[in-house]
């Protein structure tokens, strides 16, 4: 059987945060990256090794092969889509700290110019501000505060708030030290109020404007870092202190970000690292295609 | 402060059964590879993510330089020394399937020539021979048996065989399915029988010739494979049925490995693949190495 010829063996690694990814450019939409390679490139002993993939298309390119319906038919449509990847392959929506890294390598690249730059995601377009300190902002859009949920995190009932940032959180407001809640297995939600699961957020207020964060992340487990659930854990001490807009510190297990919530979005801030790029090797890709061809001709 | 100049930025990423390594060349031995920059390399969100790092250093460069004493003194010295650090930036002696990965490196970089090529290790030279069918053989040298040992995992006492491999293990033979052991936290071992604490070996005999086997390594929790874990937990199995010499196929978490015990040595056989290779990012590297800096001021 004949593998697809490779149209990219390019690669860069970078993390925001600790959130880390493997970024692809495939300019034109040709590089068919399959669900299994995205993972093999994720797999942390056998490939790259990342939370997911950040493959850059060209918008018109991916309107031509039809991958993303409708993506170029707006008028102004971004140059660039983030076509985004879990690392078990599956398709994600959005990613902010994917987003903010994205970014970073795309203008490292010379891809795009300029200081404040919109990418198209599926969920939307998305724009993305350079800092004059190194930081990248990403605006993450509007968050909706859906009322009180609860979970059982290491045998304990905590009560939080739901939030949509897109996808769906549980954001609980703790007084314990962070280092004291067990997230090693996922927390406990009632499916009445997370029919789809979510990411369950711990967050403990440390003073004025600055607060502290783990999350359990739907279908990864803890992370050092996760764009969507600051932004919910950030909304939520707002709510709390029945404060609708402001800034806040908010430090992650993986480093320190800033949120600041306006009336109608919310901007997620914070370092956007580019760790190396470099070459797959041609016989790791044949090999991670040819597994790929045999899983689907099965 | 000046940060030292980098004389390396190129990498390369390979893993044998899922244990994964970077990979450097610096032939000259002036890189300077601190514990911290290992470190930094190693860490899988902000790095580029492995179990150690291999260095390749030119055997005389590396006696010029000091860095191992005598280590160019004995007649027909190996041309390249590996120098195996953990993940945590500490040196090591060896490591059976990280010379099976560095000596394919080399190999693919054109700086070694010849089907069996002698390396220079802290645990003395080592001989690697390249496979027709792409394995990689490892001479790992005698395994010396030391009497019965134990410890508890998970809760449970299970009584082993102590054995050394340069470096010390309990490998313990199991009939229960290797899945129902819990090796989330370290196995207890009494310390009058591994002052230096030990890697933990499950081993259950599938076949005649064949075995499976997990592994707590002593430092890093339980990894994907071990290679001088896969020589003991084989060693053991010989012992089991009475015999001195053989040929083992045993399956790790992260693929097959082939050991074969003689008289007098044991060789480890199996895959040794490279993953990609690529340059580290200036920007990077920097911070790494400053911060790197500024812990050696403080």
């Amino acid at each position: 059987m004949v593998v697809a010829t490779l149209r990219f063996m390019r690669f860069a690694k970078g993390h925001g945060t600790g959130n880390d990814f493997v970024i692809l450019v495939d300019e034109d939409g040709s590089a068919g990256l399959s669900a299994d390679l995205a993972a093999a490139l994720c797999n942390r002993h056998t490939g790259i090794g990342a939370d997911g993939v950040l493959r850059a298309v060209r918008t018109q390119a991916l309107a031509r092969v039809g991958e993303v319906p409708g993506i170029a038919e707006t008028a102004h449509a971004p140059e660039w889509f983030m076509d985004y990847r879990n690392a078990d392959g599956s398709i994600a929506e959005m990613c902010g700290n994917g987003i903010r890294v994205f970014a970073r390598y795309l203008a490292r690249r010379g891809l795009v110019r300029g200081n404040e730059i919109a990418f198209g995601t599926r969920a939307g377009f998305r724009t993305v501000k350079f800092g004059a300190d190194g930081d990248v902002t990403v605006d993450m859009g509007a968050v909706s505060l859906l009322g009180p949920g609860r979970a059982v995190i290491g045998g304990t009932l905590h009560h939080g708030l739901r939030l949509s940032v897109g996808n769906p959180h549980l954001a609980c407001l703790v007084q314990d030290r962070l280092d004291s809640f067990d997230l090693t297995s996922p927390p406990a939600l009632d499916p009445a109020e997370f029919p789809d699961g979510a990411n369950v957020e711990l967050v403990r207020v440390t003073g004025p404007g600055s607060a502290s964060m783990r999350v359990y992340e739907r279908g990864s487990g803890e992370t050092c870092s996760c764009g969507t659930g600051a932004v919910a854990a950030v909304a939520a001490v707002a709510h709390e202190a029945g404060l609708a807009e402001g800034s806040w510190r908010l430090t992650v297990p993986g480093g320190d970000l800033t949120v600041t919530l306006r009336a109608t979005t919310a901007y997620l801030t914070g370092p956007a690292v580019i760790v190396a790029e470099g070459d797959l090797e041609p016989a790791w890709l044949q090999a991670a295609q040819a597994a790929d061809a045999s899983a689907a001709a099965d």
